[in-house]
């Protein structure tokens, strides 16, 4: 027999259950903050038709990297490469039925065919957080509260980050005195986009429109309410930064950043922005629309580098060790009352010595102990041990809720 | 500009916040019920090397129903369509670092090119749950036990479902005697797994192996062993059914398949087996292992017959109308405190009247809602009204957390 590789796909993660406990808690994070602004999950296949991918919906680089093919019918699919598109679908598919303004999160997966590297896979989830229906700034200020209040549920603080922000319309603005079509205006864009990368700006600018480009530019009214609403909210660390530009073509107002300040992580941790003109597309009203897309590799590098990842715990809390093979109804009876309450039990089986298995328990890094006999079935009491502190304590069944839960 | 579809792939499914709650009340089901006997969580990406399914792994009829591809860089890929060929090939990588007993679960999509129709789709979740490294039938007992109190977690009762079992082992001794090939015993046991679907199996035995097969096959001691383990455990629908096959050719000793008693579901629900070699593709050593697959779809539809799928309700528990702009602060601080409380918010900056406010977060289907303005703030007493029956009562900022969890 032809012995198969044990390797998983180029540039995919296997989780283990110590990889998705670490997964478990980014994600988790991120959806009780976006929950606890009320915002509820929708959710589509990672397979679309290919179409949806083929109009401006996209960043041209994202559709580069697709995985397409042809199904078994002849149709050409394509495994998403970001959420936008589908969400504008969706939204586009059932516009007069739903009520806005909509506020809606995805935690999908997405694929992008590039070379596997730090912070960069072919496989990687994202959350998305998006509101529809509102035109106001209220918009922008809700949905960025939201993605601070995400950081600092990381325990990140203020200082560990900065949300970069800017107005596509200020930009569009200086570069409408300048006569330029929209691929001119798009390089200018793409060059503005790359300024504190580059030394020679000005050279570059003036080989593409003759002259260099004074980006003083003021902020705007939008960006003005902005900044200080945050601040009254207690969120300091908001900058207007008029080179932002920000990929993606479906942009038409305020757009934002967020980058690490430890200088670790040089690239946006994350961002967003106004874009409320992309279900024409589909031949539909414009509706208004602001959101934002956070990766996970992207945030366990940042909390890795900032030493805040949790450490693992098994999902179990308690590993009932059997001392002979009369002890195992009572010790199933026990598990069952446990679960009932909440609480997560392995019980043994094995015949083993009970030495070895309260030594698996503990390799297992599962938390709590305690081991069943006649003795501890007649008398009803149990000595419940925590193997991480040591402690035990004698406890009836009753009891043992609260410990654990403790 | 071209107008692009907003329908979705051809048999998959868009979820929209009131499907995304249906399978998330599914899903956390089966996923509070798992974790509850210890279970971990793992996963791995949807994305395979097509190697991977072409060994014994899998059934024929799942790998003529691949989404099979070449990736840019010119290597086969598959979208899985079952997730234990991942599981032993990640159990494979890492047998000399695991600890066994291994107790893991997962919920992961699949993908299978098949027509669409009532119970099957192109795309479906499965929960998978997997024991490895117990040779004895206390592995059986513990995942049987599992799959009951998942039913029992959803509401269904002893009487709506039978769990059929077998031993692959018994049907194997029977054929033993008859000097079959290996060819000739799958096709043999293809026809007694279809032995309640057709009338004349009788007459399709005799041409097969030239006479009738008797199939007065009496339970062995694990069939006995497993049958009154569980009825202590209260689990009293468990029958013996030596003609059950379960079709995989990787099973190797208990089977079982969940059926609805309904009648209205015809085929198995879910089901599993012991597959105690299929690391030996790998060529790793064998290692006992014992599981089974529930999907979503099937549950969704099974839930549905017996009326138990709970209605929809809003993931903001409340929504906090206000009076003018002047009380928007306010409203924020309120809902920055309660989110801290584990209450999700939605404040309305929207500057309509309190009306629509209250009839948008009614439409929306939230539970309670309150009203912000100049009174309100300057008295911190608050009317939460609950907008599913009605009931309105003066609170304190601090009252409503436990208004809102009761």
């Amino acid at each position: 027999m032809k012995k198969v590789s044990t390797e998983s796909y180029k540039g995919v993660r296997d989780f283990y259950p110590e990889d998705k406990a670490l997964q478990n808690y980014i994600i988790g994070t991120m959806r009780k903050v976006v929950e606890s602004f009320g915002y509820e999950e929708y959710d589509a296949s990672v397979l679309e038709y290919s179409d949806l991918y083929k109009s401006k919906t996209s960043d041209e680089i994202v559709n580069d990297q697709t995985y397409t093919f042809t199904d078994r019918g002849g149709r050409e699919v394509t495994m998403r490469p970001e959420m936008t598109p589908t969400l504008a679908r969706m939204i586009a598919a059932k516009h007069k039925s739903l009520l806005f303004p909509i506020r809606w999160y995805s935690i999908p997966n997405f694929f992008r065919y590039e070379r596997p590297q730090k912070g960069r896979l072919r496989e990687f989830w994202q959350l998305n957080v998006d509101i529809f229906g509102i035109k106001t700034i209220s918009a922008e200020i809700e949905v960025l509260e939201i993605a601070f209040r995400i950081m600092e549920a990381f325990g990140l603080k203020q200082e560990h980050f900065k949300i970069r922000i800017n107005d596509r319309v200020l930009i569009d603005e200086t570069l409408k005195g300048l006569g330029l079509d929209e691929e001119q205006s798009a390089e200018v864009r793409r060059l503005i986009d790359r300024k504190d990368k580059i030394d020679n700006f000005d050279e570059e600018m003036t080989a593409l429109i003759g002259k260099p480009l004074s980006l003083d530019i003021l902020p705007n009214e939008n960006i003005k309410t902005l900044i200080e609403s945050l601040a009254k909210r207690g969120i300091h660390n908001v900058v207007f930064t008029p080179t932002l530009m920000r990929g993606f073509d479906y942009y038409t107002g305020i757009v934002f950043e967020v980058f690490d300040t430890s200088g670790e992580n040089n690239r946006a941790l994350f961002g967003g922005g106004r874009y409320d003109r992309l279900l024409e597309i589909f031949g539909e009203e414009k509706i208004p629309a602001f959101g934002f897309g956070m990766g996970d590799v992207t945030m366990r590098d940042v909390l890795t580098t900032h030493k805040l990842l949790p450490s693992y715990t098994s999902n179990a809390h308690l590993y009932i060790c059997t001392v002979d093979q009369e002890s195992f109804e009572g010790a199933y009876a026990l598990a069952e009352t446990l679960r009932k309450d909440g609480i997560n039990v392995i019980v043994d089986s094995s015949s083993k010595k009970v030495g070895s298995q309260v030594e698996y328990a503990s390799k297992k890094k599962i938390p709590f102990i305690l081991c069943v006999g006649e003795n501890e079935l007649t008398n009803k009491k149990y000595i419940l041990k925590n193997l991480f502190s040591g402690d035990e304590q004698e406890v009836t069944l009753s009891d043992i809720p609260k410990h654990i839960k403790k």
